[in-house]
């Protein structure tokens, strides 16, 4: 029997060529499944105790096999044979071999086909929460950087050219609150995952007379799948992940792309812990942002794993075909990146340094050139004329080669009569903060507000 | 004035190289949210005379004046210029010639990267309701079709090999499902997108006295955005939207290639509506499926814009970066793609005829084969022994060139003694389609069933 | 020593973090490259050797250590450390365990971003050739096929639906020409990655007296690079690689797609081997083209790798970043999938069976409508007026229900006097077959003159 | 006949619906081959001439009519009607309005299959040059300002961390050759794509007597395609094309990166001219390197385009289907956008000012470790110790909050006895610079050896 194939010796020859083994068996991936394909399986020879098909005996026979099964792959003492085509297989082979011919009962009025992606979808239900305090971890770091950089002003960029200066806790928010859409989109695949597809068969339903939704909620389901060819093909909730995975990926590379740009000789304003750096093999000073860039690298891999999940499906038709089987390597790959990203990441923003002083001497007064044109719309100019006497002030300083703040008076009022010498108390970056005190604003009580509504959807969670 | 950018001749030159131009404007495609920027222009004249930067008379100038434009731009009669950038710039320059300058007060406290998001949220917020609506146009269609097939049986397909004989209905809803999800993709989506942005200034906030939640509320919104930085660069709705746009494309995609499949001369289950085919040049017999051959084909073009915004994303440093003005061009371009398709599409459903007794002849009586298998399950021998002895039958039969429901009864029964004449009864299609009797089967019960929670799903609406 | 990389204990501490090391560690799979980095490394000493950097003492010693650092890589008795970064680390780390301090030599005026992407480059140039034979012997298959199947006439489609009959071996045919223009991109390829990047240094070029011609020579490269900026940096080759196996991996779908369809029982043109076919767990009958599924997918992790590779490179400054250590992981894997599809599928085309009778049986004698218009045309009439005419034979014979040889020749004559008896003698496969007679044409003499040329390429190579 | 499809009238009703026509017509992009299709027509106006189709008198009734068609178009006179599918329907259809029943024998043993594919072939060999002309400008303007900057020295960087000085000629260069890449890979594409398709007719070959070889010749093109089924069905060409222009956006985005962060004030290596700059509706300081990001964020554009006409043609079964009709929408859109942004790249590179002096300074002389390593390891010490110590070197630098340079000689000397005061001449940009003076390196004896090979080649041309 070991030799065989589940479906060999009948209609087809016991072989398979070696190179189609090798492009065939899902074996060393799906093994992953192994808890749920058992927990699956117990469920599932219940409920066909039920409709008849095992005695009471022959039930409690398959449960003892399938838990020493689950015992011996905990374990690793499970010999797979060459002939396993994937973990399924293996343990219907296994349970067979331990408990002779009440084993081959097991499949009965089941397919391979909903089999799977029960077994997938518990995986999922059971895993992502995982994933999902990963990124907690990453925005309760990020709060509490927030919580202790209150103090620490830096240039805010826009196009990467100076633009306006923020709070760099304003910064370290402005991160938390795109991982809150991640997280929200796991919640929506959460639900969309959670949904039986065991007792739909190969395509047309079982025909056994099965109560689903007791099957369903033995398995901890909310409801079951409606109709059973949909049901064995959709892998929705693979594109959901893997589209989920390649936003959180997308997200953690804009935070190190400006962190790697913070983190140079030039900006200064950040300096990363030597224990997410690396140093270079020829050049004795280097100090590398390894770890940034991997992350920022990272989503391009994420973003190519979606475009192969959804160009593999494009154009199949109905039902189950096997171009489906690159499924499960993508979903466990990205997990499993996805995870090492938000680690890596966590840490190097748990230690690295601000560097306060540099932060604030970096900002060039030409920031406050909005402040400025504020200055005269106080006066009753309208914003677009300040704003053009702004722009000629800015440049009569290029010219003069002055910062804009040691502009004299004299060229100010060349420019409009308006200004008076009131002018130069413009140029406070404490006062430009402040005054940015709408909801969502970088001033230190909207910033303390924003942080407060962040830390209190962390602990509601 | 009308020769000038919103921001030249202050400390940029007038003009900027013609390439450049040509580069950078981007008024062909965001015009198409004029009126959003109207609207999002008078809440914010209002939210201005609040905060003390307008008086009552000029927020009536400008309220008046806006109300022009937008009638000039709705009547087409509106002259753009070479140097109106964007559609947001255009309606300022406009609003100036009309009202003078009290027109140039209106952008105070506000910049167009909170007015940008801000309009493209709000048209967003208007429009996706109308491409929900052809999801549910296909939808009804689908349940229409599922009620009037009831009646035809035809092979179901895995691997694109029969498998066991399905009701047309049953394929029709297996259809339905996926749509479903989408439509639901699509209220997340709505759901995330509502969220106002304005008063979020360049990046820093707004230094005005605004009280964003009554800005919000005025525009519609049911909440404010909770970061500046993150706000003016957030642009998950797009993203959402383009992974949504590729999901029912994708779904799309599949339901023609089976029907492609299923309107061959070979399979013959189907036949197009002339409305929906086209000939050849060349070939006088020749009725070819290109209405679902493009939309197959569609299903890449989604892809690629998906791929393509999150490329573009990808490793941009926080706030405002140019690379995002790709944005509305993709959504534009994939709300109309998809719109098409998904009307060809549920015009192709209604038109098609379905060959019922085609269908039915075109069942291989092996795809009865897991039924025969029932057959010596139900007399006690475990099923993955039937398994083994149907599969034998099926290849003697082969060999004999014999229908399976042909083979003597000598030869089943010198593969198991347990078969008997009864096993000829097992060759009926109403019996198998009848015995997949648990829900999401393909039984006349469980497929009304089904129709009947899908048509109030649709009526929910 | 062991417990450090190659960079620690200087400016940098000795530890990195335990999760920075999962993200940073390449050497599961960089060591791949063990042997060309040996062969690098071993070019390199020769030629600070002659830089005057080592003695020929020295030189004896490095080479030595090296040979046997290759031989415990070669058999596998290796002891790799958690601090072997990757496999060039390992490889100086190793050496200067067995010959002490002298080892630490090495690596003057290199950096391991010359050394990675010289080994990388070797690789290719030693392992591409594999590659390009596993397509030799797919065409050569192809054209096999061709030769015997010179007799069997088939139903060509366009849209998939019939338009003209075709030999086979023409269809055979066709698949070959598309791995022609394959094969000519791997040697593009081969001819852009045969430069020498060692000697570049980091970035910057080496400070050593090097003759880098004679070092590239010594690795049997062609020439070397021209920029060391440049050369750091590219993967080009990585890209060209990855491109031209995605258009290798979708020439073989779109063959897969069509062997898929083949192999249905409505279709029945060919039979896999049960060699590359499966069954199913439930349905003894089944018999899946699962292989050709395989392969049909696979197009779709090639596609999603080449983007990964575009995304990840996208918007980097020049130089080396971290972010191209994904380089290797995407090229061996494209590599490795594609040489099992390669040889699943000439498997697939060796082993199946075309079922001549019923593909001649299959054609419909509409599929020789076109040479119905020709024969109007022969008779003076312009082809657009005939293709008409043929269109509304078309017509009247589906509403008679009537085979469109079968039409009565009053109802050809009906539609045009020019008809008389001799219209029945178009429908003939041969003839049809053979009046497609100018170069690539699916007459038998065009076809064979094809195969010859095909035939030729192979033996040329 | 205006009212009416090629194809109508005959098989098929008269009439598609509107929305089908919406998705259907390829007119508004396929008229951009209008050129090309009267070239294709009058090739094959003459082959079937010879082939005994025409008189002489109709064809020249057809070549006079076709040039009216030709002027019409070139004018913009002609008169497009919604039934003009594509521009070959409309040529055709208005040749017939000019030439009567003559001209509805032009399409006599032509299908569009091959006349579409034989248009956008030789469209291609027409239009290709032109872009390469504009890489050929980019890379001259890059040898120009490389020329004259030949003084200047700048931070190299790898991991964008300080590395070694370097040139910025040398910088410049380093984008030459990339696009020499890109060049060669459309000289390939150009060799591939210079082959006749025409005479394939649908699929299966023409039924005429054509000379292929001479009709290739006619039109231009080098060889005939020598498989039917293959050239209709062939967009090898198209693919190899978007990867082309996909690679050089990528280049192009790399490029745009580092300017981006050159011309940011932290940098300032380089200042942009105002004519590709832009400002900001709210900053009046604002002065934003807008070309440069719409150049980065092209790169996804193009990338995702090639993904999807990858994804387009993965699983297309052989011959011509529709899906294939986005080909020519991404051809053309690629192939205008790369256009634009190759201009302006040229643009932003011929127009801005390097800033000498701020390069300079903002070398830190850690660059030059590497150099200070060399110095131990010219007394003896092997490189990887050396190594070792200016690590050590560069940490107490920066402990004591010293520039390296500044490190005096007795902290030098605890590290490693080989010091003497001989170190400090260490620290020379000048001498730094001319030690990398292998082929490839920055000393300014080889970049003028580069730059003269990078300008033989321009020449070469």
């Amino acid at each position: 029997m070991g030799e065989k194939t589940l479906w060999s010796g009948g209609r087809l020859s016991s072989n398979i060529d070696q190179v189609m083994a090798n492009l065939n068996n899902s074996l060393p991936i799906d093994k992953r499944m192994a808890a749920e394909d058992i927990l699956g399986s117990l469920a599932w020879a219940e409920a066909i105790q039920q409709a008849g098909i095992l005695s009471i005996e022959e039930l409690k026979v398959i449960q003892d096999g399938l838990k020493q099964v689950a015992d011996e792959i905990a374990s690793g003492s499970i010999q797979f044979l060459p002939t396993d085509e994937d973990i399924h297989s293996a343990v219907e082979r296994r349970l067979t071999e331990l408990v002779g011919a009440t084993g081959g009962k097991l499949h009965t009025g089941r397919s391979r086909n909903d089999q799977v992606v029960t077994d997938f979808r518990l995986w999922v239900k059971h895993n992502l929460p995982v994933l999902q305090d990963k990124i907690r971890d990453l925005q309760l770091t990020l709060t509490n950087r927030a919580a202790t950089e209150m103090d620490c002003i830096l240039p805010g960029y826009t196009h990467f050219q100076q633009a306006q200066p923020i709070l760099f806790s304003h910064w370290f928010l402005s991160h938390f609150w795109p991982l809150e859409r991640d997280h929200s989109r796991l919640n929506n695949l959460l639900n969309r995952v959670d949904e039986c597809p065991l007792g739909c068969g190969a395509l047309a339903g079982t025909t056994l007379k099965i109560d689903r939704e007791i099957l369903a909620k033995n398995l901890g389901f909310s409801r079951v799948s409606e109709n059973s060819l949909d049901a064995v093909s959709d892998r929705d909730f693979v594109c959901d992940f893997l589209y989920a995975a390649s936003m959180i990926a997308m997200h953690l590379s804009r935070m190190a792309e400006a962190l790697i740009l913070y983190s140079t000789l030039e900006f200064g304003f950040v300096t990363l812990s030597d224990r997410f750096s690396t140093g270079s093999s020829l050049m004795p000073q280097k100090k590398n942002p390894d770890s940034l860039e991997l992350i920022r690298g990272k989503a391009s891999v994420h973003l190519g794993q979606m475009t192969t999940m959804l160009a593999n499906l494009k154009g199949l038709p109905s039902a189950y075909d096997k171009d489906l089987q690159e499924d499960k390597a993508l979903f466990f790959s990205a997990f499993d990146q996805l995870t090492i990203s938000l680690e890596v990441m966590t840490g190097v923003i748990e230690t690295l340094t601000v560097n306060q002083e540099r932060c604030r001497d970096a900002i060039n007064m030409m920031a406050l050139a909005t402040d400025a044109a504020d200055y005269l719309v106080d006066r009753g100019m309208p914003f677009r004329e300040a704003h053009h006497c702004i722009g000629k002030a800015v440049l009569k300083a290029e010219q003069l080669n002055l910062p804009l703040e040691a502009l004299p008076l004299t060229e100010w009022q060349a420019i409009s009569p308006m200004f008076d010498s009131s002018i130069f108390d413009v140029f406070s970056l404490e006062n430009a903060i402040e005054k940015r005190n709408a909801i969502g604003g970088t001033s230190k009580q909207m910033v303390r507000t924003q942080l407060e509504k962040a830390q209190q959807l962390l602990n509601r969670k």
